[in-house]
């Protein structure tokens, strides 16, 4: 009896250490110690290839990049909250030609533009979002000012833009967000009565952050002109709290970018956030298999980036390359536009 | 060591056993054979009780209701799709002048009547919702004739208007929602300037429905005029995929009526279709946790209706009451308005 107590014994005890392993695996800290601070950013994601970009564009890009990253990360070194980052690294980029976002945006069927956007604070899940708004010069603060009101979190077209008004933001004339090579190609476009496939130097995309702060707490944050020739009154995913945009400090956060219409049916942000909560997968597997399995079994093409509260990043995406970068505290910013840099 | 090696094998199969029982209880299979169809309905979730209802209200609203059902079940009787039944059972409670949906919805802060309204179909993920929509009488065909057309999924305010005109869709003056006591209650808040608590007959809510078919496809939709006195432009979760309405034969068809900011800040939808998904959870497991616990935590007064590919239904809401029915194949329709009903 003895010596079967014993066998017993000791395979509970294999069991036992067997179930500390794996419970050991499943809640796998970071090697390192949880960084101060993470800032990620993205300028979309599309036909981003080294051979069809001039020495000139690629600089451009990268320059935008690391100036959104610098901006947003000092208000992170300086202990500011993760929302007040991931406005400040949009801002910069709504304010560069160079994305379909702000200034930069793209055309609609009847040649205006029309922008989408939101926000969310990890550590409330709050969040603001503003669809199809007209003439305000820098959409993110919008999709903030509804966040900050609280009464609402979503607000679209003429009243929306009535809302940012009132809350004193800026609005620019249509000539501020003309740009002669998106005027081409939506006459382009116009005249054919067809989506084409267009140059990189055309196809730009929406543009996002996510951060980790001081405190540890999440913020994600996006925004764009949405596609190109889109119909009047179109939204994408940008502005939709669970498919373009996501935080919970409880999981992570999230930026998409991409063919919007997949990525709302898709709920991709939250798809993230739920399999790390619920199925245990780690931020990298998580965000890995929704957009190299899932969307790019749909052909749904795009990308997304996020970060969890131990400091975690993954920016996996689909096409060919995706204008991305990112600061972790106390190491040099990375920037990157091509797949396998 | 042969009685060691029985011992061990004996707590192997022991252990095996256990294993087959948890699994065998975590993939529990409702004990009767999944019926031929399903529809669900709701009629909007708040302070819906007996004592505040005068019996012509109480017979009225059955009545609707068993109407709504009767229309969406013959649909499915007769072999239609689960798209078709629920379009039909909303069209029945968007045509009645009880639900805030449709023809009876509530005025926003600008004395306007704007509805919200998606459609998803869970045998392939399509979907089609329209936010901020003005006097179209069905929103729910508009929302469909998105879906069907395939560009896009999500449109708002003047273009989907006119993107509804164009797919044919009847427009309506603004006399045909006009409903005294709403415009008598608009006045009121109107001139307080305050959002108030109001009596029954003017707390409908937003509509929706589920539905199972003969081929085991899924599909749900949402229709509703959104929060009383909301701001010109407000979205609410209604017109969102993921957080209003989801549907995925992998796992539930969902619809929710509620207070919509934070339905769309849980993504409450799609959340009750991840749990299934990878945290094995029933749907009525799924639909309780969201509703009854993570929702009723916040204070966000709401309720879901679902089914899942079983034909397991579930119905839980965190209010006084909830408008709401379902039919089972070879079974009679069920109408309930009250908790505890």
């Amino acid at each position: 009896m003895k010596k079967t107590f014993i066998c017993c014994k000791s395979f509970v005890a294999k069991i036992s250490l067997l179930a500390i392993l794996l419970i050991g695996f499943s809640c796998q800290q970071p090697a390192e110690p949880r960084p101060d601070f993470v800032l990620v950013i993205h300028g979309g994601a599309g036909v981003i290839e080294a051979s069809r970009m001039s020495v000139q564009q690629d600089s451009s890009y990268r320059a935008v990049l690391n100036e959104a990253l610098a901006t947003g990360s000092l208000v992170l070194e300086s202990g500011g909250s993760a929302v007040d980052a991931v406005i400040a690294a949009i801002l910069v980029m709504e304010d560069s030609p160079l994305f379909n976002a702000g200034k930069g945006a793209v055309y609609n069927e009847a040649g205006i533009i029309e922008h989408d956007a939101s926000i969310m604070d990890g550590s409330d899940l709050s969040a603001g979002a503003v669809g199809s708004l007209r003439s305000i010069r820098n959409p993110i603060l919008a999709a903030h000012r509804i966040m900050v009101d609280g009464r609402h979190v979503f607000m679209v077209a003429e009243g929306a833009r009535q809302f940012a008004i009132q809350a004193g933001l800026e609005t620019v004339d249509p000539q501020y967000f003309f740009d002669q090579n998106r005027w081409d190609n939506y006459e382009r476009t116009r005249k054919t009565q067809l989506e084409k496939e267009f140059p990189v130097q055309s196809k730009h995309g929406t543009v996002g952050a996510v951060a980790l702060d001081k405190s540890g707490n999440l913020a994600a944050a996006t925004s764009t002109g949405g596609m190109h020739f889109k119909r009047e009154g179109r939204l994408g995913d940008s502005p939709v709290i669970g498919a373009g945009t996501y935080a919970d400090n409880l999981s992570c956060a999230v930026s998409a970018t991409g063919h919007g219409e997949f990525f709302i049916r898709n709920a991709v942000a939250y798809d993230i956030a739920a399999r790390m909560k619920y199925a245990g997968q780690s931020l990298q597997e998580a965000a890995d298999e929704v957009v190299m399995e899932k969307l790019a079994a749909l052909d749904a093409g795009g990308g997304i980036i996020a970060v969890d509260q131990q400091g975690n990043i993954a920016m996996p995406f689909n096409t060919s390359g995706m204008f991305r970068g990112y600061v972790v505290a106390g190491q040099k910013p990375v920037v990157k536009l091509f797949a396998g840099e």
